[in-house]
């Protein structure tokens, strides 16, 4: 499977096997790039570059001369086209809470009068509700939570508009981000996605869809490095009514004016704040360079073929009923992970990662291995499940409700 | 006077005189530290180090093995002596406005319940008042500009808290930290400081004068590098009263339990959102080890010898009524930086850049040259004042009220 695989080469752009376990030579399995993507070989270069000549020789005049300042919407539109956007609709910069935060108060602003409430995917990452919860309470909306399967039947002429997670964090399910975002239409409600973990991982179709407004991470799969900054999409059509609650100098319409009263830029360059984190900034448009003739249906036809493998190696390798895959099978659900729920798994994890399979553990019983077509091979796939399989069928079965640490 | 400098030697610390002019052979005098601070030596290996071993081979492991995930709290415990704070004061992360948005809610929710306003520097620099009119919209609060100089005859009960930048961007003056935070507390409203162009520069004394919360900037006279996070400060007997407008999950008090409702964390932790980005913030670590064995109160002496020693030359070497110094004569109301009102002061400092000069240019008239007590020599004030003066003595002079681009 490896020999056919037309992406196998994708895997020479990447820092891998620098790793190796002493008891095998083999170097480790890495399932872990929906958490933390490996390094690109293009980024230390780039950055050394970046500090010693940017920084080091041309200090403030690389504002300017080495296009500093334009960089959040340059990688912007680096990233837009694996999202499905076209120039000009992305920006880089700040965390993903703080970009949801600019979403969700942009988007309660662009709503009808009459909304009193915004709807949030019931099983979200934690920090969307967080986050949601403190923009209802400066905008005076009610937060409610909803399964994105119910958002159609729920959703009302009072909602201003859902916050919906592409894929589930914990489950690796996908969800209908075309028919959920049209029933939110339907009904005058603005859909806002959480693409942390589709992003790079399979097609969005953010400008097909009329996605309204769009926030994403770019350490998953898109491989930018430790808290490397989340980008925001905001709609062509919408742009012109985005206003951020976060109104910093370097998304006014003239920044070096020093203007004491605020006039927004046009277009997604609202969405800017304060001066941008400029190394990890450029870290991450070094590794954007890795997708440089990848077309990212190739990556998603990798991706199931990858994650059908896994579980047909899990079911084969794992005893019976030691473990149950969560994600699920129909593809047009599935993201890029497999979770599987097992007793006792966190310790599970535990000793994956000492024999060189790492993948991560979520809270309470969740084992999870995200699977990054650009550098994850069938080889990793199936060891993987190999050494899940000799673990479980070592490690004594523990009561079914044990929650790991 | 450089020979009796006991801070010379610091200079070693940093990357300077890489650039040199062509036709003196001399390096850059470079004078926009206060813009962006010169690169520290220890910097670039550091970054490199992250880069290769912390993120290229541990990877995900990183986040507790290489100590990612407290790094905001632990950069915040370097940057806390020299701001006159504590231990458990101070968390670093995202951009400066950002911060502001944070101090500004949180103060609002911390004052009294009848307050309808919140006073803003008049002379502020553009952000702080952008951002402050967000966070009083979205409180339901008005912006009162007031001269920092009139604060205590401003302030009434009904003021929830004032937001005053310590030096002024534009002139270089200081504002009595001391004073406004007592008149403030006396009419019962919080003192919410911008340090950006002090910390760093000057002590600044924060616990010791009661300040309730304060934001400051990474990449001037701390040296963190282009758009390095800012840091947040808050009082710690306030600290259990402290409500972000952005409760992101890294400020919950289990971040890793995933729960569905927010927990604050204890203390200054409540600061933080989302993923710290982890390449700046490590980069801003490795660049505060130039401050190992140096006291604040030993830079001040120096900033205002530099300071003073640049208006002599100034004085001297500066054609008579060329140039006017808008920043204070006066030590007790002077920052680290020295802003000379001109006509063109756009078209004279292009010239100075191009004679290896640098400083900046702050619209209309203004040409400000920053002090870096670290690594700016009498030499260099010697050489900007003479070049200046060459400079304004060649070109011809333009009306008084020409703004310069």
């Amino acid at each position: 499977m490896d020999a056919a695989d037309p992406l196998a080469a994708l895997r020479d752009r990447f820092v891998l096997d620098t790793v190796t376990d002493p008891a095998t030579g083999l170097p480790d399995v890495y399932l872990d790039g929906n958490s933390l993507g490996v390094l690109p070989r293009t980024v230390p270069d780039r950055i050394a570059d970046v500090l010693h000549r940017e920084w080091g020789e041309l200090r403030i005049r690389s504002w300017t001369e080495s296009g500093w300042w334009t960089a959040p919407e340059r990688v912007g539109d680096k990233i837009a086209p694996l999202i499905g956007a076209g120039p000009g609709r992305v920006v880089v910069g700040d965390s993903t809470s703080v970009n949801i935060f600019k979403a969700v108060v942009g988007g309660v602003r662009m709503a009808g009068k009459g909304c009193t409430e915004i709807l949030v995917d019931a099983t979200t990452f934690p920090t969307d509700g967080y986050i949601a919860r403190s923009a209802a309470r400066m905008t005076g909306l009610a937060v409610r939570p909803v399964e994105p399967a119910r958002i159609a039947d729920e959703v009302t002429e009072r909602t201003a508009l859902a916050l919906v997670n592409h894929v589930d964090y914990r489950t690796g399910a996908l969800n209908d981000l075309p028919g959920i975002t049209h029933a939110l239409h339907s009904a005058g409600a603005l859909a806002v996605w959480d693409l942390c973990h589709s992003a790079g991982a399979l097609p969005v179709g953010l400008d097909a869809h009329h996605v309204d407004l769009a926030v994403g991470c770019t350490y998953k799969y898109l491989n930018g490095g430790p808290g490397s900054p989340a980008f925001l999409y905001v709609r062509e059509s919408l742009q012109e009514r985005f206003e951020s609650p976060l109104p910093g100098w370097n998304s006014h319409a003239e920044p070096f004016a020093m203007d004491p009263s605020y006039a927004p830029a046009d277009g997604v360059l609202r969405g800017r704040v304060g001066t941008p984190d400029i190394l990890s900034l450029l870290a991450l448009e070094a590794a954007l360079e890795v997708w440089d003739g990848v077309a990212i249906e190739d990556v998603r036809t990798k991706s199931l073929a990858l994650t059908d493998f896994f579980l047909e190696c899990v079911a084969g390798y794992v005893p019976a009923g030691r473990a149950r895959a969560v994600t699920p099978q129909d593809h047009r659900r599935r993201g890029s992970q497999v979770s599987l729920r097992c007793s006792g798994a966190g310790e599970v994890m535990d000793e994956l990662i000492r024999r060189g399979v790492v993948g991560d553990f979520r809270h309470p019983d969740v084992l999870r291995f995200g699977f990054t077509p650009l550098y994850t091979s069938f080889a990793d796939a199936e060891r993987a499940a190999w050494v899940l399989g000799e673990v479980l069928g070592a490690l004594p079965e523990v009561g079914p409700a044990v929650a790991g640490g």
